[in-house]
């Protein structure tokens, strides 16, 4: 029989622990952030984006020679088959780019089968992903944008570099390119979150990896989950200057208006990667001589602090830096995408060594044996 | 902070409530099956699959005048877009029909996309797969397989005689069509399944329709859910009689091998779904003047019964019936999610109506602050 057992808490497992996993936590008092328990602040200060994709996939930190071997087979891997290229040019110019790669990903599954589920091959999969992800985004886009048909291999050396490269057209400047290995590396994993959880819950009825990465890909789409980082753009984009933004926040708190960009499920201090974003959007616009959105950005944070208590979570400043580097909005999200692909993978590897399927019950608050009556009987009130 | 609350009974949620529902219950005592309150004996007795589809998805059992007007809306929706066509054209023929659904969903989001959440439009995104998905799967299947483009509109009545004419390229026979009803609607429904689950987690972060129901085939698809109908035919199909079966089967058992097609996470005593499919597979054979394959599966169920206490789940006589409709072993697991993209679709709407999001957290079991080690002093032991 079927043992309920009830959520005491809230609904829907908001702060219950559905599982074990040894690559995330926020740390004990739930304000830091440890993947495989190196901590966030040494990873964004010291690494570069495929460092920690190795990490979260291959379970350490690599040496320099693996590093080196890895980030050939990562730009080895950057090339897409004439039928992705097809099914890319046949998607509008309209569609939304996170639908875009979630097609992508889900026709990849076909051209690229897994055969057998086995760690390594789900790395080697994982990897080609990691490369081509902005193949797939950027082809697409140039090719509905702007009717060109562009060559997605390049020699860039990183991720970031290969996704801004294939953007602009051009080889990116040094500090973007430095910019994007941090924001990668912080958008790379993040414990039980929704996306990853919905991947986990695939892996877990021993279906493909590309099934359960388009599952995370759908579920990071959503306005609750990824979706956040364009909204927060419209928000900092919205204002002309600080004061006005300001003015006008302090109107919609006292409206009681949710403001995106702010607040965690997961922190209630702050969050520890807000101050390396943060960071980061600041060097860009110093750079860029053009401090407007960034000050703006500080000046709603300062704001939402005073009035509210509340902070900024990694998606606020991320927004800023995108932005000065020239990265279209609707492309934030999928960006979003190609760092988590890295977490996803871990724990889709972790949930398969687990061997067990996820299929909690349900408790049930429908009616009781309910009288049927034929279609023949029934009257339109029923 | 974070609440850390233990599940106590086993890892992974198995058992546990993970929220509420008024769309499915298995009874109290776990071992009966009702939707929305009525019992699945008369929903499979008396119901055609798109009285039971309208009940899940609009909440009521349609009048015989709103049964007309569903069934006429789902017959104008079968047709396929231009784009979908040249995308399925381009899936080769060895993909696996789930990964052809799989895409063509993705794509059709695109396509069709879901503008603003609204329960009236997702309830028409739903009626518009219903009445395609057939069309999606069997369009490719007849170019890969055959060379032919074929025409997916036809006059058939129903979701399954829609399915079975495009297969086989003619109107199926009364019985086979009402085969496909039965079939259909056992396969509607099953509260928290892993399925439903991934399509409630990818639906509480506002993300799409589509995302939703994509993230369900993807789970679907694993041999630990979806895919196990397809292992069943296999295990039935390796024997030539009843006597040779159960010998095998017998030794298989001492060799503690798993025998797909038998148990149930949720049921323990039987599975009220296999004594309606066994029947229906019972009527198939006897019609086909063929009883090989039903009786080699009902000696199986009484060896398992007798010798494991084990009983048959709805895959098993699923798979007899299915393979007497001659339909390919790779077309079975599509079928279940033909029929469950309506439980799916009930899920989605009372998920979106409770707008939360579904975001657990983990029990961390991983190592604690790690020292951190610059690239340039690890070594390969690290």
């Amino acid at each position: 029989m079927t043992t309920h057992q009830k959520i005491k808490k809230s609904v829907m497992l908001s702060g219950v622990e559905a599982g074990n996993t040894a690559i995330c936590t926020v740390g004990e008092e739930g304000n830091e952030l440890f993947y495989r328990g190196y901590s966030i602040r040494d990873l964004a200060n010291y690494c570069e984006f495929e460092e920690v994709a190795y990490l979260l996939i291959y379970e350490k930190l690599p040496t320099q020679t693996e590093l080196d071997a890895y980030k050939s087979e990562l730009k080895s891997l950057r090339d897409l088959p004439a039928g992705i290229k097809t099914i890319l040019e046949v998607i509008p110019a309209r569609a939304h780019p996170m639908d875009v790669i979630h097609t992508g990903v889900s026709a990849l599954g076909i051209i690229y089968p897994e055969e057998k589920i086995s760690i390594e091959q789900t790395r080697t999969l994982a990897n080609r992903l990691l490369a081509c992800l902005s193949s797939i985004l950027l082809y697409w886009y140039h090719y509905t944008h702007h009717s060109k048909r562009i060559d997605v291999m390049t020699d860039d050396d990183a991720i970031g570099g290969h996704f801004l490269h294939l953007l602009h057209g051009s080889p990116p400047p040094k500090l973007w390119v430095e910019a994007m290995h941090t924001s990668l590396i912080l958008y790379a994993e993040h414990e039980f979150n929704a996306s990853t959880f919905t991947a986990r819950v695939i892996a877990g009825t021993d279906s493909d990896y590309y099934s359960a990465i388009t599952g995370g890909i759908g579920a990071l789409r959503g306005t609750k989950h990824g979706g956040a980082n364009e909204v927060a753009l419209e928000i900092q984009q919205r204002y002309a200057n600080p004061d006005e933004a300001e003015f006008d926040i302090k109107q919609r708190i006292t409206n009681k208006e949710i403001i995106i960009g702010f607040g965690h499920p997961v922190y209630t201090i702050s969050d520890p990667r807000n101050e390396m974003i943060k960071n980061i959007a600041q060097k860009l616009s110093t750079d860029a001589n053009d401090m407007g959105m960034f000050n703006i950005a500080a000046r709603l944070e300062s704001t939402m602090w005073e009035t509210k208590r509340m902070f900024p979570n990694l998606d606020w400043y991320s927004a800023v830096s995108y932005h000065m580097m020239q990265i279209p909005t609707a492309l934030f999200t999928p960006l979003f995408a190609i760092a988590r692909t890295s977490g996803w993978t871990a724990h889709i590897i972790e949930q398969r060594l687990d061997k067990k399927i996820i299929r909690p019950t349900a408790h049930y608050t429908g009616p009781n044996h309910r009288e049927f009556v034929t279609i023949d009987k029934r009257d339109s009130q029923l």
